[in-house]
């Protein structure tokens, strides 16, 4: 027998007892432990527990909600959705390694839960084309081969990418518009317009069992967009009058009031920059994903008479993308190949280019310090940043315009962009259309969390009916209740060349104990059975002292280790762990007291 | 005969031959290559180039100003100025390490320039105590002990360090008030009254044979400051009557338009914050010098009940020094321990603390990871940072905000800071009292140095009048011409743990791979003559792959060894280093072409 609680109130609406259509699945499901009939007025509310048997009670239908990334960080989003034998994934996002994860090039999901439920895993469905959302595809369709839903221009650049992990065969895809829905298991998927910093960004209508969901994805109103239409609002009013169920609504901007500026003022802007710089080379960085961004930036060297060289591999490969598919209209003979440059003087020339957030790899970080082979800077050159620095970056940034400067160049980087996130007055507008009865705030650390929800209960949503939740949470929502009755491992992998968590915090410790303090190794031959030193001790150091001006430090430290090992063979000491330890603690605490200094110690024993 | 090259100009000024007042040096004097007469009109200018022996030319004063840092970055602020046998140096600030120096606590001046010219340095003249101004000072009295003058607060500061630093006793140092001058040598420098973001802040003017050399130091222009009076503009007026030579300005602020917010402007913001959080307790972090600050937090306090914790070893410290010397009024019995704490409800406590930059060992990082041993966070505290995060800082101040909101703290981080910098109008009204003939940018780095280079240009200063030098340039500045003619070495020292200057690129690289790619050692001893493999090889590895679960791979690595090895012996190799080369670049090529990444690979071969 299971004890169940219900919440009962003096106000409460009528418990409908709707009955599930039970279907057959493989894997066994838990008994939900309990049903909370949803508070119309909380604060009026007067709580009765009322014990009752699990006969008693008839299930409304709940879709579970499984976040496996994205909740409490910028980045990695994938969230699972559940009902019964279906399950279908929105999204598939990596996110980059925070600064303590050393040597870490990328993180991804842990997707052992869609594994371990694979036969149920319906499809991806995509809601844009940046890394944050689809990045951790090649690797985890290693795993999870389903098919991948999105729009025209996002399945285009996911196609690039699994191009390259030779992906492409083994894996169906297919182009959704927008307006049209599709039916995957229990769910029925509509996509719906919205505006972004990249074009063909989609929301989800996600009709489930218990209700309508609404999902932003990454968005933003724009009345005056470069390419396409605003955002369908008319699309969020309907539902809102169907009725949403639960709104999972972007949290990036939730922090700034206001309303995000149209990406046409930033074409305004680039017009101007264009006419007061007409005798030099413009340089033009920005993200190469911005389609529209780079789509002005050609629209003002067409006005101004400019050809255009674009550089970077990420923003040929997204440019060459969009214009196949119709995204970017390129006038004919403007574009002109980087060997070309020599032919033009400054003055005809604009060059587009990936590194606005000072990555060091790329073509502008190359070019600020004088090592890109083709490209150097020559002084009054106007070098545009179009991009705010992402948080994390600016010191990158800064260092870029420094450089820049110092060589002469004119560096523009205020005002030269506009965000492609929400803010506080668009988000309401999304909950004024929709009117959900529950909000489930994503994208964004949990400050950004809580801010949107306390904007969503500005906006009318009962305390109650707001969940923040985290990465790993198993939100389980019905028509009148929200519960989170679970958590699964939701762990980013850390991904290291072409390893994939085979780097755990064990290493992460020892790389951030090496980079901070160095090594020293001591090594050392005993003779089998007499113990008597064959040879060494040894030291070997790196990361630690310049060792050429330091022989008499590492003279004494030496002595400090002979001492330490005559010590312990006197003793007749055999366990050679044992003698280690005495080892690194001599030393250590020789070090310590010396210097003030803390190196990883490593003796090695060889035995003949 | 040394060749000399006169710029002359049809509409040139006369040009004045006064002779200089040789004085007896012990170091010889490098001739002056050129003297450049200066051009009213530079855009009229027709030059000729006159080539005459040096005999026909008398010298005019010519002063020397050195940068030993704090240009080209934020920090390590130190400038020598050098006439014949007498130098002063202004200001011996310390630099936190930039992201690339691994396990560096802190970075200090190289004052080589200074130790070889002992003899003539006269002192230490500090504008003000922050550690960008006076953190190198213990380490660098150790080898330039002369005598430190400064006003009574920063002064107070500099002796705690001292104290810490067994220095007190060794270390002469004088008081001087607003309006004071000394005469160090050849030098009369006057301190002049600003305001800044700590208490007792001055600006300097330098009388020298060449003529008077305003530096700001730190400043802002505050109407109503919290203690004291405004910035003595009167004082810079007259100097500007009188003929200014040179302004050395602060640039931190120079990008920024307007004027900066009186400090005052803060009091209002935390009395707002006090009447609207009368419930839970207050806990404010803010920098530990910011006396200022610290006073209108105890204002509030004062007025709303509250008792007053202080937290955090620099803050105690801090206000301790500025209660002593009256620049701080604590009302009586409003301080309480922090055992006390618990005999108080939290409405009646205000807690002041460090670590409002996100500083991982700060009182308030412990606090967010609930990690303090005697605060911890409940639900409903009000948690006010009152700083902005300074460029680098930003991922650790927001992780604390996040930590905190988690916990259920409210957090109040904006509007609750103003900066102690002056913005653009600010540094204008400095040029405009003080009128110099040159302008030398300082506090910055280059895009601020370049940002004031305009805005001296737009305040009438010529641009050949404008110079933007860099660390280590030694400036030549006389009545009527301005030229870099040397550079000296300006690195700076990097300090870790005790070690100063121990660590240097070689050993920065190697943390750097270490950091990122582990590290795999490969020890095998050999018997002397036969060259017989008698024990080994053995791989250890740290911060590469987690051991245990990758056993295979270092199998196989081990494999690759023993077969670099073997071919080694069979060839009858031995020369150790070929053999070392042999194991590293076998391991090495195995690795990349496994799982692209390059751990830093030791061979050792121990000898019997």
């Amino acid at each position: 027998m299971i004890e169940k609680e219900i919440k009962k109130s003096t106000n409460a609406e009528g418990v409908k007892k709707e009955k599930t259509a039970e279907r057959p699945t493989r894997v066994r499901r838990k008994p939900k432990a309990a049903i909370k009939v949803e508070q119309v007025e909380a604060k009026q509310k007067e709580e009765i527990t009322v014990t009752v048997e699990e006969t008693e009670v008839v299930k409304k239908p709940a879709v579970k909600i499984i976040p496996l990334g994205g909740l409490e960080q910028i980045g990695m989003n994938i969230t699972a959705f559940e009902y019964e034998d279906s399950i279908i994934v929105v999204d598939c996002g990596l996110a980059f390694p925070e600064d303590d994860m050393l040597g870490i090039d990328l993180v991804i999901p842990d997707v052992t839960y869609l594994k371990d439920n694979i036969h149920k895993v319906k499809g991806f469905v995509i809601t844009h084309g940046h890394e944050d959302h689809i990045g951790s595809l090649p690797y985890v369709l290693k795993d999870v081969n389903v098919p991948i839903y999105a729009t025209k221009l996002t399945l285009g650049i996911i196609e690039n990418k699994l191009k390259e992990h030779n992906l492409l065969k083994s894996t169906k895809r297919k182009v959704i518009k927008y307006g049209q829905s599709i039916n995957l298991g229990c769910f029925r998927i509509e996509f719906i317009r919205t505006n972004h910093s990249i074009a063909d960004a989609a929301a989800l209508a996600i009709y489930t069992p218990a209700g309508i969901i609404v999902h932003t994805g990454d968005f933003k109103v724009d009345f005056t967009p470069v390419y396409g239409e605003t955002i369908d609002l008319q699309k969020f009013g309907e539902l809102g009058k169907k009725g949403v169920l639960a709104l999972m609504c972007d949290s990036t901007n939730v922090m700034r009031p206001g309303f995000t500026m149209s990406e046409r003022t930033v074409g305004k802007t680039l017009d101007n920059i264009f006419a007061e710089n007409t005798k030099h080379r413009i340089i033009v960085a920005t993200f190469a994903s911005n389609v529209d961004r780079v789509q002005q930036i050609i629209n003002s060297a067409e006005k101004y008479n400019r050809k255009v060289v674009i550089e970077g591999r990420s923003m040929v490969n997204i440019v060459t993308t969009a214009a196949e598919l119709g995204y970017i209209r390129i006038p004919d003979g403007i574009m002109i190949d980087i060997e070309q440059m020599k032919n033009y003087s400054d003055e005809q020339l604009v060059l587009i280019t990936t590194g606005s957030q000072g990555e060091t790899m790329a073509a502008l970080s190359r070019i600020a310090a004088s090592i890109h082979r083709k490209i150097s800077i020559t002084p009054g050159d106007t070098v545009i940043l179009s991009s705010t620095p992402i948080p994390g970056n600016e010191k990158n940034v800064s260092k870029i315009i420094n450089e820049l400067s110092a060589k002469g160049a004119k560096v523009i980087y205020q005002d030269t962009h506009v965000s492609g996130h929400a803010c506080q007055e668009e988000i309401k507008l999304i909950y004024a259309l929709t009117k959900p009865k529950f909000a489930i705030p994503v994208h964004g650390e949990f400050r950004h969390l809580k801010c949107h929800a306390e904007l969503a209960q500005d906006m009318g949503i009962p305390k109650d009916n707001v969940v923040i939740m985290t990465s790993g949470d198993v939100l389980e929502l019905s028509q009148d209740s929200v519960k989170i009755v679970d958590h699964i491992p939701a762990q980013g992998i850390l991904v290291d060349g072409l390893g994939v968590g085979d780097v755990g915090n064990i290493v992460l410790r020892d790389r951030q104990h090496l980079s901070e303090n160095g090594l020293i190794i001591v090594v050392v031959t005993l003779e089998k059975y007499s113990n008597q030193i064959l040879s060494g001790p040894d030291i070997v150091s790196r990361g630690f002292v310049y060792v050429r001006e330091s022989e008499n430090l590492m003279d004494e430290a030496r002595t400090v280790v002979c001492d330490a090992l005559d010590k312990c063979l006197n003793k007749n000491m055999t366990d050679w762990g044992k003698i280690k330890n005495e080892i690194k603690d001599s030393l250590s605490d020789y070090l310590w007291k010396k210097m003030k200094r803390n190196p990883m110690i490593l003796p090695i024993i060889m035995e003949v």
